[in-house]
């Protein structure tokens, strides 16, 4: 897994993430601010939609560094604490990783490093020939 | 809420949804597929983000087409059944409807009208004066 | 799956519970009230561990009416709609059921048919031999 | 809340929870092993519903040592690890206390210190006078 990866789906394009770090600890994984990304024209908030899919993403790869592999969400809970605004940071760690299954545990941070959402994902991992 | 409230979202312009149907009932959004949906160049699958942000959005307005006004994601459970390619539409309905709290219920279909995703989300109901 | 598969179930036999259908389209499962499942001695409220304990067996049997063995809780998301009381119901049916992973939603509604609880629980499946 | 709050439960008395640890910083119950929390006469593994109510029970007190006073479970995401067995241990820690909501993570540990289960509950906080 490295930035060619990330630069080869076209959504992960449109949302610009930087993957900062990637290891069995885990991952980290930078989203800078974009217009595109506001929930109303007259408003500084993020969309609640580009913060799921930062965790969804953030998850992920945070399997993906343990496994080696691609692997598929299958369910994802997300918890909305306070309103996004500009740039925002998601760490992910891998609270179990089974045969069949991860599940894994993101934290979304904004620039000042306040707490803004924090989701909890299941992926499908690929069975070990 | 029309279709002007939509077009006022910016990261909603970007995604294209039509909502077809709000009453109270609950809704029916449209999401025609683009290029920047993809979860890889070389797939037509479309990205989970994509799904969730449906999910979020369809949820959102069944709630605000019962309250009449805005109301804000608390969070959201989402289950991805199986891959998700090309346009895409989502039903929501209100599960219950509290006094500062209400629950949705999510289906997301493609055009096949094959079942490719459901959520659940909580979304924050202001208080009545 | 029949009456003899709860009666071994040292839980099940505590909770009381009574398999009133099981076909594959679904479970219906009944909880008639013990004093026990009570959340304080001075109010009529059930615990909510009574209600999330219902919902993850009533999931859990829909599944295995449809693939006939055994499957085990994966994840479950439950949401509490209003305080429960009195004898519970709950249906259960299998929103999806993949090679490995099966997806179940339950209602939980009293006696007087409000909806007091749904639940939405992930349960694994045993690969076919 | 005290020993003499969680003797006033009737479920919580079933359960034998002891209450061991409830600060600021969170709380930690302990769960002593009953013979009628097995999931089947057979097998030494506690019933999911056993687990969940704990999960449930350990992220109220959390909230509660913080605010004060009782608050209600309003949804909960539970996550189960691999089989428990034996005596039981749940810790929880408030991650977000809202106005009018506070949402807490649990982990539940058995005696051998493995994480077998994790759980993220939302309750509804009263509002200050």
């Amino acid at each position: 897994m490295d930035v060619t990866d990330i630069g080869r789906s076209p959504y992960q394009v449109f949302l610009g993430i930087k993957l900062r770090r990637a290891d069995t600890e885990g991952v980290e994984i930078f989203l800078p601010f974009r217009q595109e990304f506001l929930r109303e024209a007259e408003s500084d908030w993020l969309h609640g939609g580009i913060v799921s899919a930062l965790i969804d993403i953030a998850g992920n790869y945070a399997v993906e560094a343990k496994v080696g592999e691609g692997v598929a969400t299958v369910d994802m809970r997300v918890d909305y604490l306070r309103p996004s605004r500009g740039d925002l940071t998601a760490t992910a760690t891998v609270v179990k990783l089974g045969k069949t299954t991860a599940l894994s545990d993101v934290c979304v941070r904004d620039l000042k490093g306040d707490l803004v959402a924090v989701g909890r994902a299941m992926y499908a991992v690929p069975r070990k020939k």
